[in-house]
C-alpha cells in the first residue's frame, strides 16, 4: 500500500481515520452472526433504545443512515411539504457543500444572513413576516423547516437560550426545526455548551447524531422525537437509495457509541486536543478567525505559511481571502494524537521564523 | 445481545452476515491510518486499478458506491437523458423492489415481458420498432438504457450470445446497456456462465460489481468501461447523497476482493453450496420453480411446509401462489456453511413425512 | 395563410378547431376589460360557482388549468404522498402518452391490465391484496391514487355501478380516486351513460371537466369536491408552471360552458355525429374494434384503405396491427359537421369498391 | 357579470386585459379552421419563420409556450446539465416569484448581488473564479447557465456593451446565456435601448419573446438561435405539461405580433404612456425609486397615499419599506389609455394635498 509510505493528513478533518477501536471491535465480534437485513435486527433495536434513553424521548423514532448529505436531503424532503423550502444560514452545509442535494429533491434552500454560522429566532421571524406581508406570497416558496447545525460549519454553538428563541419563532410560523449534528459529539463535549440531547429532543422536530465524524466507520442516527411525524420513512429511505442492506452495521456501531458513554469520551478527547492547539496558537500569536469552542479552528495565514502547511500535509484549506492570505481549518477528532497538534504548531512556528 | 440467543436466518438471503473474514482483516489493518476522504486515497486508486485489470478495460472509470438501489438509481440517472426511460424486464429489481427510486429521479421504467427474468435482443428490437412506428412517439418516453441483471432476480444468466444480441439491438436504436451485478460473483462462478468481466466491459456501457452480497460489509463498484461517458459523476454522486466520506472503506474492501482471486473464491463457494442444496432437493422430490445455475433456488412448497420453514428460520418468502402454496427462495453465499444446507434439507424432508 | 389552401384534418381528433362560437363570443366581449390576474377575478369566481352547482358540491374547490397532461401531472402530484404511485389501466393516458410527466414529478405509474380501457374494483382490490401480502412491501411503491378516465382512451364508459365498486375498493385500501375528464362532455351526453357530475363529485376525490376537447380554446376545470384536501394548491400550480397569468380567460370560457347548458349541447352534438358515423360504418360492413358509446370510433382497416384515408386527411392513425392492417380512430366533436361524416364514409366506401 | 360594475385595476400590471384587438381578430378569423394539433400547423410555421427573420437567425429553433414561469423552468431545465445550477441576479424572477419552479426540476438558483436588477460580466467572472478556486468545488453546484431578464424586474436594461461583457464571461467559463423576455417589447421600444433581437440571437443561447404581457392572450416564443442545442425539446415540453393541444393559437398570435411591426407598435405605445406618467410624477415631485426606461415605474409613497391608491384600484403593491412607506409599481402596456395615466396622477396629487 502506497499510503503507508506517505504520512496521512494531519488535523485536516475528522474523517481521515476509520472507526474508534472500540467501535471496530464491536463490528468484528458481530461479523459472523447471521441477522436479518435492512435494520430489522436486534442490534438496531438496542441502539435505538439507547438513543431514546439518552435523549429522554421514550417514543422517539430512530433511523440509521449512512452519511450526512444523505441524511440531510432525506430528512428535509420527508419534513417539507412540496410547496415549502428550508430556511438555512447562508453558510449552512446544505446551502453550499452538498451539490444541490436538497434542490435535487425539488426544494429550495432559503438563506438567511448568518453571524459565525448562526441564525436567530429574530432573523427567522423577520424573514417570515416579510414573506407573509408580501401580497404575492402564494407565488413564492413557503418557509417550512429551519435547518440548523450544531456545532455550525464554523464550530460555533447555539445556546439553549438561542435555540429556545428559534423554537418560539418556528412555532409562530408553523415551522419545523431540523438539526444537522454531523459533529454533535464535539458540541456536547464543549465546556461552553448548554444544549443537551434531551434539549434537542424537546426543542426540535428532527435531528441527527453524527457518527461518521465522531467515531464510527460511517453512519448517522436520525431522531424524530415525536413519533408518527413522517409516515413510511422506510420507503422514503429506500426511494432515496439510502437504505443499507446490512443495517446491523449501523446498529452495532451506534449501540457501541452509546455504551459506557463512548460518545462522550470521543467528544471530550477532541475538545481537549483542540484546547491544546488553541493554546499553542495563541502562544505563537496566531488568532482564531472565528471564536469557536468546538473541534474546528479557523486561522488566517499568509500564503507562504499555507504552502508550508500543505507541504507538511497539515490542516485544510478553507478559502482564499481577498488580501491574498488563506483561511486554514484545523480539525481535531477522537483520533487526534497529541503529536499531531505538536506537528501543526511546529510547522506554523517555523513559518513565522522565516 | 439478544440476537445471540436466537439462531439467525438460514439461507434466507446473501446479506445476513458481515464481511468475508479476509475483507474484515483488511479493514482492521487499515483502520488507524489517516487518509484523505471521498475516495481520493490510495486504497481506492489501487482497487480501481485492479478492477480495470480484471476487466481488461485499462481506461475504465471506476466509482465505489455503498448499495445496490443507490447505484442503480444514480447510474441510470447519469446515463439517461431527461426525455428517456429505462427498458427493464418486468421482473427487474428496479421495476419492483426499489420503492420507485428510478422514478424519484424523474425517469420511467419501461417494462418488457420476461422469461425467467430475462429479456432478449428481439424483444428490445420489437419494443423500439413499435415505439418509433407510433406517429405520436414524441409524446411518449424514449427508450434510453437497457437494464439487465446478471444473474437475474431469478438467478438465471444471460449467455454471451444473448448479451451480444442485446448489444446489437441496443446499437440499432442508440441505447446504452447497464448491468446490475449485485450478485455478479455468483454468476461468474457458475459452470454454465460464459460471460466474463472483460465481456461485460466490452459489451456494456456501465455495470456494477456487487460487493454487499458478495463478501464486503457493503459497497458496489460501478464501472464505465469507456471513459468520459458521464461528466462530473462525483458531483452527481454527492447530489444523490451517495458519496461516502470515508471512501477508503470501499477501496480497502474492493482492493481485497480483487487480490488473490477472493471474488472468484467467494463465488465458487456459494455455487458449491447451492449445488449441494439442489441435489438434496432433487433427491427429496422437490422441483426448482426456475431452472437457475447460480446461488438462488426457488421452490414451491405447501403452506404447511412454509410454516415449518418460517418456524425454523430457514429460507425466505418469495410470493404466494394462486393455489395457496408458497414460493420460497433459498440463497447461498460466501458465508453459507454445509450445515445450513443440511438444516434446510432436513426441515423440508420432515415436512414431507407428515 | 397556407392552411386555407389545404383542407384541414377531418374527424382526426376533437381539438382541430378553435373554440365553440359561443365561447369565442364570451372571450371577445370581455377582452378589453381590466381584471386582476392569476384567477383572482369575478369570471373565475362565477365559473367556479356554476361548476359547484352542477356538481351539487357547494364546497368544492375548483381550479382552472390550461391542458390535460398538465392537469393530470399536477393533480396527481398534489394527491400522492411521496412514497405513493398511481394505479392506472395499462392503456391509461398517463401511462403512455404524456412523455412520463407523472414520473417527472417523482411518482410511478402502477399499471393494471384493462379491458377496453377499463379497470375494476376487483382488479384494484387484488392488486392491493398482493401488494400488502408481499413481506417486502415497504421496498415497493405504495398504491395511493386510482387514475380513471371517463370516457376512457377507447371511448368506453364506467357505469355508476362500476364506479361505486371502485370507490369501495379504494376505501378498503385508503386510496384516492382521480378522474381524467378530458372528454367528459362526450361521456355525459352518451345515452348509455349513467354517471352524472354529482356522482363524480360524490364518488371521486378529484376530477377534471375537460374544456380543450369540449368547446374551449383550451382549459380544464379541476374539481376537488371536498375542500381542504390539498393545501396551497395555487403554489403547486405556480411551481409546476401551470398558472395562467390571465386566469380570466379560463373563467370566461368555463363560465360560458356552464351557461344555458352549453356543455350538454356540445356533448350531444358530438354524440349525434358519432351515431351517424357508426350507422354508416355498419351499413358499409365496417366493424368497430371497440364497442364504445362516445365520440371515438375505432375501426380496423386494410393498409390500402388507411393510405386513402391519409390522402384525404380523414381520421387518425391509432396503431399498426400484427396482421398488417391499421387501427384508425375517428373522433367527432362539437365542431363536427355532417358533411365531415359523409366525407369519411365515402372515402371508406370507395376503398371497399376497389 | 359583476366585474363590469367595478372598475378594473389601473396601471397595476401589464396583463389585466385580454389580447390586443389585432391579435384577437386573428384568433377570431382562424377559429373555425381545422388544423393539426400540438403546433404542427401552418400558423406556427409562419410565425416561427417571421421570428427567425426579425432575429436574423435563419436556423433558429422556435417553440411556442403558454406562460413565463413555464418557459423559464422548461428552458432552463433543458439547458442545464444535472450537476449545474443557474446564475441569477438575487432579484431575478426565477429566484423569487416562481414558487421554486426551477428547484422543482432539480436545479439550484445561484444568486449574485445585483444593482437595479442587473448583474455584470465581472460579477459572473468573480463568482466563477471563486467557485473553481474552492478545492471542494466538486461538492458544490456547478454554474451552468446565466439567467438575465430584459428588461429586468425593475424595468432596467442591459446595454449591448454589458451584454457583450456577460457573453465574454460566460464563454470563459463555459456557461450558456438565457434571457427572460417577458416584457421584451417594452425593452425593444425604449429609446435608451441598444440591444436588438438580432443582438439577442447572436449573444444568447436561448431567449424568449414575451407575448402574455405584450399583446397576446397568452404565449411566449422561445428561441434557440443555434439549432440542435436541445434534442427532443418537444418531448420535454410534453413532460413538463407545457404543450398546448391547440398549438395553432400560439402560431396565430405570434404570427400577428410579427406582422406589420405590431410588436414594435405595442412596445412604443406603452413606452409613450410611461413617459407621460414619469413626466407627471416629476411635476408633482414624486421621485422614481429606480431609474428605469421601460414600462415599469417604481415610486415610494407614504402609507396613506398607498391606501388611497388601493381604494382607487390604481398601481400595484411592490414592498413595504423599513420606514413604513410603501414601494408602489405602476405598469403601462399596449392597453394603457391616457386617461389611466391621468387617473393615477390625480390620485397621487390629491393625496399630496391633504
Amino acid at each position: 500500500m502506497k499510503t503507508k509510505e506517505k504520512r496521512g493528513p494531519v488535523l485536516s478533518t475528522d474523517y481521515t481515520e476509520g472507526a474508534h477501536p472500540a467501535v471496530m471491535r464491536a463490528l468484528i465480534s458481530s461479523n459472523s452472526e447471521s441477522v436479518p437485513g435492512y435494520g430489522h435486527d436486534a442490534y438496531c433495536e438496542t441502539a435505538a433504545a439507547r438513543i431514546r434513553r439518552v435523549c429522554r424521548a421514550p417514543k422517539a423514532e430512530v433511523y440509521f443512515l449512512v452519511g450526512g448529505t444523505q441524511t440531510n436531503a432525506l430528512a428535509l424532503d420527508s419534513l417539507l411539504k412540496p410547496y415549502e423550502g428550508v430556511l438555512s444560514a447562508e453558510s449552512g452545509h446544505i446551502a453550499n457543500h452538498e451539490s444541490g442535494a436538497v434542490e435535487f429533491t425539488g426544494h429550495k434552500v432559503l438563506t438567511l444572513p448568518a453571524e459565525n454560522g448562526k441564525i436567530t429566532g429574530e432573523s427567522i421571524r423577520n424573514w417570515c413576516r416579510r414573506f407573509y406581508a408580501d401580497e404575492s406570497y402564494e407565488h413564492m416558496v413557503f418557509p417550512g423547516v429551519v435547518y440548523l447545525s450544531q456545532p455550525t460549519e464554523f464550530g460555533t454553538l447555539y445556546s439553549l437560550e438561542e435555540l429556545t428563541r428559534i423554537r418560539e419563532a418556528a412555532d409562530e410560523f408553523g415551522l419545523r426545526i431540523y438539526v444537522d449534528g454531523a459533529r454533535l459529539a464535539y458540541a456536547l463535549a464543549a465546556p461552553e455548551n448548554d444544549v443537551t440531547l434531551p434539549d434537542l429532543a424537546r426543542l426540535c422536530d428532527a435531528f441527527y447524531i453524527g457518527g461518521t465524524k465522531c467515531g464510527t466507520l460511517f453512519g448517522e442516527a436520525l431522531v424524530f422525537p415525536k413519533p408518527g411525524l413522517v409516515p413510511h420513512f422506510i420507503t422514503l429511505e429506500k426511494q432515496h437509495g439510502a437504505m443499507l442492506a446490512k443495517g446491523r452495521l449501523l446498529g452495532v456501531q451506534f449501540g457501541r457509541l452509546f455504551t459506557r458513554d463512548l460518545y462522550g469520551q470521543i467528544g471530550r478527547h477532541a475538545i481537549a486536543m483542540a484546547a491544546r492547539l488553541r493554546e499553542g496558537l495563541k502562544a505563537s500569536g496566531f488568532e482564531e478567525a472565528v471564536s469557536s469552542p468546538t473541534n474546528q479552528i479557523f486561522v488566517k495565514v499568509p500564503a507562504e505559511t499555507y504552502r508550508r502547511l500543505q507541504e507538511a500535509n497539515v490542516g485544510g484549506f478553507w478559502s482564499y481571502e481577498p488580501d491574498g492570505s488563506v483561511l486554514v481549518r484545523f480539525v481535531t477528532s477522537w483520533a487526534t494524537r497529541p503529536e499531531a497538534v505538536e506537528t501543526a504548531l511546529s510547522v506554523l512556528k517555523e513559518s513565522q521564523d522565516v
